[in-house]
């Protein structure tokens, strides 16, 4: 067989013992809160239905699916004619299955199919990775993993605030100071409703989410470009141009959606979090973003967002309520909530502000040095014993010279290193070397537990 | 949409909270053995170039890869004539990926790749998911977990000696019996090289493997149809009916090998590993089994096979030493030994033992019924003060029946419920109620912590 040149597919990557260490820091706070307020784990296949998946995420989603080739002879299945179809049309001729999206949809399809072995409320978490085939670039990655928490068959906006809690709880845990904005759609409908543009809501609130970044001009332009009337943009103005704390927004909003029932929902759900959340005493700034909007289309209700303080990275954690993402799967008048912490994004912040704690790598505490057969037989006993008292502990597999020996201890970050060399066999002693400090003793063999313990 | 029935694709699987408890336990065991020894954690992308993958697990293994059809037009990309070759080749002109099919080789990869990242002898775990288009069945899937332990760089027997003790520590923790097979490659090849059949050593090994399941006579026969000639096969005869101990073994093989310096120094191998190994003192039996062959080809050295003893499951842990696996990618002269553990298989016999603790689940420790907006405001700095001590607990998320709420707690197997009513409320008062005695008792809200912890 010819030499290859060994790579991994574009847009995904390795993880060494080191970053596997900090993604493990990451993984382990998460999972600590989720644990922390009753969110239990569940997990589901990596690969779905393409069936399950299609037509959930929109026709850019749909476009964006990593499709798994059918086994077998797949293409004496087609016709004659459907061999010369476009590729996106054979695709789905030819592939059944895909790679899933996020973890919302696959959780959906797990309530609906195991809804008689669930207790309701649901509150699951699930931390897989997800694959999208989107064009790699910096911080955007092919395969990346996802953190969720959702709770399903509960339209209390307890939840809400909960959820917005656990994000408050997660980022103090990494120590990131981070800006939880929230909206709700019901109010980017009643926005929509009273400048009489309701079949355009999408096209609103994806150009009301460029606000930040383009400038209310461009907006308008963009909108005008979506065939909305100048008479609607005209209506959206003062809205686009609100400013003031949380309560002169919704005080003006209740004013001008005053006649839109959703909208006035909406600015109430909005201030009932806002009061419910006093109560837990969250330690990051939470912010009323009538801008908010967030691109998937199933939220219908809370959106959430939260960006990093110190840097400028986009969105690490996003969330909200949909009520009718069971429906497609045959369970009606599920309501859910979840929010979705992303850990790639998470893990750049804490390397770009240096905040991951020192030791976060696995790493052994003592090795022992292989000076031969005769040496071996009287360590292994030793490392038996540390290992039995939960000490990590290694020997060096090879009889090579000291220097190499040291040099790979130094390396991988060991603590000690033992050395059993003739006198110390003869005296029942071991000398233990501190990687760190360069200092060394000679201890009673049977000490080195107490040793490195204490 | 139209509605659709939920389903997972054939030989997927979801996992319920209750099973994600089940799956922590024994990965939770293997992690923390893996981490006593030195070994430390990678993980490499779910999808691999096909480059890397073909040709490396036979021509059977590269039929069961499942394909990532590439995005794009990939039709486009195909001469008229291609569009109407068969779906074997028309594959590898669409697809440029596959899925992980095991973890030995994204390893290989991965030592090549990173090679000067690395320290070596590298010591490396792995768990994560592959993926196999084999036709399912019963506890075989076309996902599942591997857990894999790997010594790269190093070609010193200690390592296998460590390996064979890493799966006694793990099957020990785990309180499953097993049976630890070895045999070693080059005795297969003094083998083949003795009854003068060097090149048909595959199809002998094969052949060999199924000894135990059906008999002398079918081995014979299965060996002549693969075209061994008959005197071959009479030489090989004492082999097949080889009885005894390990001593009894090794003798006879060193007489009948003693031509073949590769045997010989199988053997050697052998006995060398049976040394190393009485010094850390295994609980559960190994054996030498000259019948263990292991399908995959790459295996050079040490061939290891674990079975449990009280129950008929197949193999649930294996693994070997191989010399030439990185040479494919471009590193040369680096030997390689490990062991993979059968997560699904080691799950399966853990129920079907009864084996599986109690109480794996996560659960949580108290919940608070919810009687309401007030009581509400009472309870959240609680909840939150339990958290910050460590305390799992929930506040259910509706007023609802206090009889819903209760069946809540019930079936999540939570442990105690927590009642602040009007009374406790103005005495500052918890009633607090064991979910498993049906006791309670009314305590200052300011003890339920001790209370929990005690």
């Amino acid at each position: 067989m010819a030499k290859q040149k060994p790579s991994v597919p574009k847009g995904t990557r390795d993880f060494t013992p080191m970053e596997m260490g900090r993604r493990d820091y990451i993984f382990n706070a998460i999972k600590r809160i989720f644990h922390m307020y009753g969110y239990s784990p569940i997990e589901t296949p990596a690969m779905e239905n393409l069936s399950t998946l299609l037509g959930k995420y929109g026709e850019e989603g749909d476009k964006l699916l990593f499709r798994i080739l059918n086994s077998g002879d797949f293409m004496s299945k087609l016709s004659e004619g459907e061999r010369d179809l476009p590729s996106n049309e054979i695709s789905s001729k030819i592939c059944d299955r895909g790679l899933r999206y996020d973890l919302t949809v696959p959780f959906a399809r797990f309530v609906v199919q195991h809804q008689h072995e669930i207790v309701f409320p649901f509150k699951r978490y699930q931390i897989q990775p997800v694959w999208r085939a989107d064009r790699p670039q910096k911080g955007r990655y092919r395969e990346f993993y996802q953190c969720d928490a959702d709770v399903v068959g509960s339209a209390s906006l307890m939840n809400e605030a909960e959820l917005i809690d656990i994000i408050d709880k997660v980022f103090s845990a990494l120590s990131i100071q981070v800006s939880i904005k929230i909206n709700n759609r019901k109010i980017l409908a009643g926005i929509a409703d009273y400048i009489s543009e309701k079949d355009k809501i999408v096209d609103i609130t994806v150009a009301l989410d460029k606000l930040d970044k383009i400038g209310k001009e461009k907006v308008k332009e963009e909108l005008e470009f979506k065939g909305i009337s100048r008479k609607a943009i005209d209506r959206l103005e003062p809205i686009l141009e609100m400013k003031g704390n949380r309560y002169d927004k919704t005080t003006s909003l209740q004013q001008i959606l005053a006649s839109s029932n959703e909208g006035i929902q909406g600015i109430s759900e909005i201030e009932t979090i806002f009061d419910l959340i006093q109560h837990t005493n969250i330690q990051n700034e939470m912010e009323f973003d009538l801008t908010l909007a967030r691109g998937l289309n199933y939220y219908t209700g809370t959106i959430i967002e939260v960006k990093a303080k110190d840097i400028e990275i986009g969105s690490i954690c996003g969330g909200g309520r949909y009520d009718d993402l069971t429906g497609i799967f045959g369970l009606e008048g599920t309501s859910g909530v979840g929010i979705s912490f992303g850990a790639d994004r998470i893990y750049d912040v804490l390397l770009q502000l240096g905040k991951f704690p020192e030791n976060v790598e696995v790493t052994t505490q003592i090795m022992f040095v292989n000076f031969g057969d005769a040496e071996a037989r009287y360590c292994i006993p030793i490392l038996k014993e540390l290992r039995e008292s939960g000490i990590t502990a290694e020997f060096y597999p090879e009889d090579v010279k000291l220097k190499k020996q040291f040099s790979y201890a130094n390396n991988k970050k060991i603590k000690y290193v033992a050395i059993a060399g003739e006198q110390e066999m003869a005296n029942n002693k071991l000398t233990v070397k501190s990687m760190e400090s360069g200092e060394q003793m000679t201890i009673d063999k049977s000490g080195i537990v107490p040793f490195l313990k204490g």
